[in-house]
């Protein structure tokens, strides 16, 4: 096997430089003598880190001084409850936008929290699409409006951000950094980093202080995000090499060009693989409806599950790693976020062409 | 600066052998071409981490399949509510042994949620000490009963488990791993990984099965002990970087000869600086009475805060870093977990006895 490539939905593939400088500073980390994983969160070394990642993080999301970065613990899966918690207090109602497994979770965990409206639901169909503008029927007064801009398991993603008169909630796990959006359009932003920001075990919250100002009391110290805001993440000890390694994932991107940069790449890497979709006459069959295809997960089924499995198989000999679909929707995925290098996608184009000549 | 110790009370000194080994594999992880940092938590290669790790953790600790092992996010903090949310029903109460301030902040979680007994409380004496036997007042019928095994910022540890008629929970945070202790008297144990254990970013949280199926329902399904445990801890993607340390760090426990070798190691390192406090006339003025010294964080005052200062300023100029006291307590604190050599403890007893003698 001469070359990997990691097609890993998340925990996913990570730079090769960024990983060569966490391996050369592993032992002696900014000069300390230490290594970052001994450090102490409250020294001057890591505390220069934080304030780093959080400028690093509002610079690439063109944000400004109304908005915080958080660094917290619990993944995603932990914000599902989190954003209700703080946000959805009795009387009032929020809304869901929901085109994925992820949403539907966040959904469930709200629903035992408050009162909840389903503004779109695509799951009869799958989750093959992501609602336009018109089809959103949302509720009278939502104090949130909550949506995943990129779907991982189903391979959708949203285009534009929908019009809203709410404050805007996402989960941006799977997208987040893959492509400029105009961030200012929502009120809280939450991202596991295990895709596109580094590796798992810590989860990035970017909110904006006036929304954040509305939060209701939450029983639970640690689910409070303002016991975070106050503390500048460091409540309690923080994940700190993880939080380390989305600093060193902030500084690559910009010196990759940013997300302008990284959009550029990520339309090449996707467009190879949806070429090969769709120039192969039906053999691979894309589950995403066109319109709504991700830039970040490229997912496919073929003829019969035999056909996967050998697929599979085969291309994992080549070192094509990861690429088995989610059970949810079986099929193949190609996640190819935005440390995927060009010649990744490129191959595996190359590899489902020769494959089907083959079989 | 020719030699670095790294004092710092969590995150904390990591053993050498175990960093070089983390540095040696960043980039392959077993033969895999890729990092353990951008690897799936559902691939192969980790699940193998995933039971090496609980069944080092057993091994270590002597516990059989009535228990399980969880590697959970959000700290201590989060199983200060956690472990009430789970375990605290209405109409019942929770006794609290409150020796330190983890202890307060546990109860303070707790009363939150549900009725609480405080067993003991030293507050007043600014906790010099742990309880004895006969000072436990525990309520009629607790449900259950929590303690803190070790108290890092007054530098007390039990040295023998109180006898309780109820599971006892315990936040071990501090001293996991430091000594051989019956594991099995403990309902629950809980430790952030930052000490003893490995870096940030993972909480151990070991469990007796009979004890995990007392629990009640939990409103946010991360929150559930159950969740967890049914998952093998991959209900969602785990802190997967922080867990593979733990597990080179459970096999370098291991490899000194295990829990035995450990505390003889730590009973040498704390009595060079125990004899320095005791034979400096009373120079150095140790926090914690006697019979309740930590094995882990030795907390001492000199007579005044410039004095204090000055012997920071010099003793981090000569290489020991992280020596300056807790707020709470002032003055200093050398923490020497597991993975502090020998020397170190011994170099930092020489510089107190010099810089008396200096001052």
């Amino acid at each position: 096997m001469s070359q990997i490539y990691n097609f890993y939905a998340g925990p996913a593939v990570i730079a090769k430089e960024v990983l060569e400088r966490a391996k050369e500073e592993l032992l002696d980390f900014r000069g300390t003598g230490m290594s970052v994983l001994e450090i102490s969160h409250r020294a001057k070394a890591f505390d220069d880190v934080m304030v780093e990642v959080e400028a690093n993080v509002k610079q690439l999301l063109g944000l400004g001084d109304d908005y915080r970065v958080l660094f917290l613990q619990g993944g995603a899966s932990t914000q599902f409850s989190m954003v209700p918690m703080n946000f959805l207090p009795e009387g009032r109602t929020a809304d869901y936008i929901v085109t994925g497994s992820w949403s539907q979770k966040a959904l469930k965990e709200a629903k035992k929290i408050g009162s909840t409206h389903v503004v779109f639901d695509d799951s009869e169909n799958n989750f093959r699409r992501v609602p336009q503008q018109e089809e959103l029927q949302f509720s009278e007064d939502p104090v949130y409006v909550h949506m995943t801009t990129n779907n991982t398991i189903y391979g959708t993603e949203f285009h534009t951000i929908p019009q809203v008169n709410a404050p805007l909630v996402a989960d941006m796990s799977s997208d987040i950094m893959a492509r400029p959006i105009d961030a200012e359009k929502f009120s809280l932003i939450y991202a596991g980093a295990q895709k596109n920001l580094g590796p798992a075990g810590v989860t990035v919250v970017i909110i904006k202080k006036d929304f954040l100002d509305t939060a209701q009391e939450v029983n639970a110290t640690m689910l409070k995000y303002a016991t975070h805001a106050e503390k500048n993440s460091l409540y309690n000890t923080p994940p700190c090499f993880s939080i380390y390694m989305v600093n060193l994932v902030c500084q690559w991107i910009l010196e990759q060009g940013g997300l302008k940069a990284m959009e550029a790449k990520n339309r090449r890497k996707a467009q190879y693989l949806y070429d090969a979709i769709d120039q192969s006459n039906g053999y691979y069959i894309g589950h995403a409806e066109k319109d709504s295809r991700s830039l970040m997960n490229v997912t496919f089924t073929m003829a019969n599950s035999d056909l996967e499995k050998e697929f599979v198989a085969e291309g994992e000999a080549q070192g094509f790693i990861g690429i088995k679909g989610h059970r949810s929707v079986g099929g193949l995925r190609a996640s190819i976020y935005n440390a995927m290098p060009e010649e990744g996608a490129k191959a595996l184009a190359q590899f489902m062409a020769d494959f089907q000549a083959k079989h």
